[in-house]
């Protein structure tokens, strides 16, 4: 099976980071390969960068189908552009903080996302409501940028950890890392804390493969139709949903 | 007091209705500017075409502030990038879904949104989720394209009509027409079925006016705070939020 | 447009109060008349006091239709009588909780409420989910009678002060005064901490005057249709609805 | 155990089938009295009724409770003043709505409330949404006036008879009787279509005596603590709550 | 009126406990008899032991019906059991925990239930929302074994005194005890906070007798229509729907 | 990789079933076991069924772990004592309504579960609510006992295509087969109707899979801790949990 871990920042790093996650947990028969943006934000930090990093999901995702890959996932917490993504193709779409919460709640009945910047905990606490999951999920935040994941001199990690034990403390019995920059803390702090700590990259390449392998596929039915063909013009002309 | 009315798709008679509507409501010492999007979907259809709908909507607002505009309206019935636009700017920025069902909501218990596309059922009755009524509206849809609204020779009167009617025999007290296409509808429908038809644009006009003679703006503390400068790369690279 | 303000307690210190919020945001072309109820409680604690203040509301809102008004707003924060009201007459009736909420919700997504006393607290969150914000906003109280905010020798300002610092400090982005006899305050406390501060004698006036603009009225389909003419008898006898 | 059974409404019949219907329940060491408001409406439907039936039901549950009375019920669907009156009295108060509603949720799971008029449909949505059960709860109207229940001629019968029929093939498991006017019918209906008919006042003679017995009385710790001492002004001076 | 109440755990003091307190509140004319499972946990302490004291459970309450009780308790807080008796038996089948807050939510908003165990606040919570409380109830726990309640040396009375406190802090206005261990705790409980303190095998009793007194059974309509015949094998055999 | 898939019920033509599904789906490099319950009853039809199943569960999670299996499904849609079983062991425990309902909700919006008798509706919509998906998902029943699954020459089939296109016709966008008895239907059923069917054996495999690639398990802290060690009498005495 092969799979596209595509990396809506434009942070090459933080790509890597995922990609070696990913390839931790791949099954033997499974390709992946990871790509980054070349448009848009170089971190996605709340809805406005969030904006900005959709035309190039769009963009990658009808890529990945037209070269045979056969299922797409977005390595952002914030889901960013997946579902505007699923009315572009047929393969599975899948979204990290989806894919972690998915693969979390067999595991345990509280849980808790935790998340980088402090302006993220309203989007992310309306994504869990999206996905069901609004009583049994509270997110922190640690309060660092993004891309303080990506500098081994912050204190991001200690942060992380003092997020966890305040979530501990409260009664969590399962951690979600929120952000696709902590993909490689996850194994390490599941070791520290005694809990299960699923990183989303990870989740997301595990659902990829169970869909891959019930060969289901995205419904064309609905909510996800393709979108309907028209033109658009201007700077975002070439797109427009084809015929 | 100046609002920018702004239609994110790029279908300037839509644009031509959403003014006259909104000019028919204005105060006397309101200036209505209208303008349509430059680049995107000529219509907005479901979640892919809204992803493209958004950077035209941030630059839009981001302009409005700039040249002194004191409000400013997504004049499509998603509300498509409102929330990113609300970190861009501090003038308030309003969906006219929203604006809709503020202002139906004291005239009215149970309300039906009447739209357009089959597809757009779950979208809208996400948003109406999001605006805390999911116990008190039901969205119905009309089943015709969005520029069928522009066309004289279509159905589409007849089909919306129709619809209303369903609505109402199933107990709705008030009709919130569910696109802004059909701003020129509301006053006739009203005199017809004899209950408020509220159209969202006109809507957003006067809970524009009413901001503004409250003068409260767009919270800059927590999930509206300013994007984080940072830089943006490729197609989007001028959409960098400003340091 | 001429709006009646009810005060439906028996202060009119109080009534002044609201009167000089009004018209300090109605449009010039608005005329706002304020009135104090003539029986009834000095002040609305609790359900209590609220059942012997909706008589006055319903005379009050009877009479401004008859005379012309053509909104009738309820100056208490728990919306006393408003959906009784709107049976009663076809002119809009707001509640001042109710406008509050409209107009603050696009401004931020977690609000906090401050009041004056701490057994509002259920009321008002129950009322706060009748309108469907439950998962944004929190209910604060300053612990404070209802006939402080009218005593300049009280420490009511300073209470009220304290309960919004601790609202922000949990992550509130706005703030909603939780009581008519708060009015005067929004504008410097609004000023002092920086986020938005609505207060809903104000919003009603906006919320007034744009419904009147878009010329709706309350539904008189279903819920608000008009009480069944019959005969009261007793006390309350004049209080019979019309046939 | 003393009883006061109040009908909120001036119609002494609809007390006197009350009465009988609570008699052929009660313990035998059970006393229960019956009483009609003296003021207000003859029959209460919708919010406005309700509104005026309040004062009656303050004023007797003060009285019930002076003249040494252990439990209040308020004999009206709509649990007209049920939370005012438990600000007034430490006595149980029962409004027959909830009592109906906590004696069939052991029996059943999905429920169906038969009232009389369309118009109630909505406020006893809400009803049963504050008691919790909007998940398990669906509201049908016999479409009839209430006193329709008290004129032989009528076809009040065969209309809830049909609206029973209708809810059982949705699904209901149990019937209750939505009108105080109905609680002479729940033995045959019962008997006719072989699920639970609960009928409230009857109900919430049951509960009054399980709290009697348990000696559990209304907290008056925060919402229903006293109503705070104060001067009640004009018509309703005398409800000024005592000091 | 004969009711069975019944302890699903093999401790036959609790069984004593929960007898002599429900003596203290039956009427009359209604006899109690208590009975211990034979089989099963000593303790009920979360799902596990609750999944092996279910057998005991629909055993005793098949004997039960056959001896002519009238109705059939569970004494035991997680309402063990109490959904798959309903499926056997037609007689009503109490739990304690939903008798309680239903017994309790006349009496006030606000609701704590004080347990034992930490871990059975995640079950206890889901229970509360089962019944429709989430709102209104919150779960503390006095972080003690069940059979501590048992041991007078144990500090188990201290520490859910420490548990009420902090419960009347955050705002309760009434307790309901989480475990048929305490039912003999609650009437000095009520007398030391002053507060509605609410047991709920007393509470049970109350709803028991009220049943049977209105004559309402289980509805044998869709989901608690009696178990298909079909063969058990093995150790369960004998459990086999009757044909 | 190896699984336990267990059949709770004691009908083995089911085990057979699911285990050819599930071999079906299984990566090359994960071994499927399955069994079928030895004690309880031939098919598992509602609560009380449910409750005679639940002690062969727990008998062969345990056993499942003691042997080196990764994973354990239970192979009945109503996730048949799957919480006491992560009360019990450490490897993940999967229902496969559970594992159903996560690996659709990626694919479609909108989700019909086609079940088989008609008293299921309630506890499975309760089961779909625990999951978080209730405004997603409806319930349906084809109204045939279990076992006709397993009659060739039953209308079974013909019955769940109906129930299919009926869901399809409101609106569902994919569907879930609401019974183990359903695996071998779901290919058939995808490519007759043209959207996504998912089986909840299948889905439980991959689920399975994912979690051991991930190696997580369950969360041993808070509500899925290991039972606490105590004595157990009579006929189940043998399933005490151990010390």
């Amino acid at each position: 099976m092969r799979i596209l871990l595509f990396n809506p920042n434009t942070t090459a790093s933080m790509t890597e980071t995922g990609l070696k996650a990913a390839l931790g947990v791949a099954a033997p028969d499974t390709e992946v390969v990871a790509r980054t943006a070349a448009m848009g934000p170089v971190s996605i930090e709340g809805y406005y960068d969030e904006a900005f990093a959709v035309p190039a999901v769009i963009e990658a995702a009808a890529a990945a189908e037209a070269e045979g890959f056969e299922a797409f996932i977005v390595a952002c917490f914030d889901d960013t552009g997946v579902e505007a993504a699923r009315c572009r193709v047929g393969i599975p779409v899948l979204g990290i903080c989806e894919a972690a919460l998915l693969m979390t709640s067999p595991l345990a009945k509280r849980i808790a996302v935790v998340t980088t910047m402090a302006r993220a905990i309203v989007p992310l606490t309306e994504l869990v409501h999206r996905y069901g999951l609004s009583g049994r999920v509270t997110v922190y935040a640690a309060d660092i940028p993004v891309l303080a994941l990506e500098d081994p001199a912050s204190d991001a990690s200690a942060r992380i950890e003092a997020e966890i034990a305040k979530a501990l403390a409260a009664g969590a019995e399962a951690i979600v890392l929120g952000c696709a920059g902590m993909a490689d803390l996850a194994d390490r702090l599941q070791q520290t804390f005694g809990v299960p700590v699923v990183d989303g990259v990870t989740a997301a390449v595990t659902v990829a493969e169970g869909l891959g392998r019930l060969r289901r596929r995205t419904s064309k039915r609905g909510t996800y139709a393709p979108a309907v063909p028209k033109p658009y013009i201007g700077l975002l002309a070439s797109f427009a949903p084809p015929g």
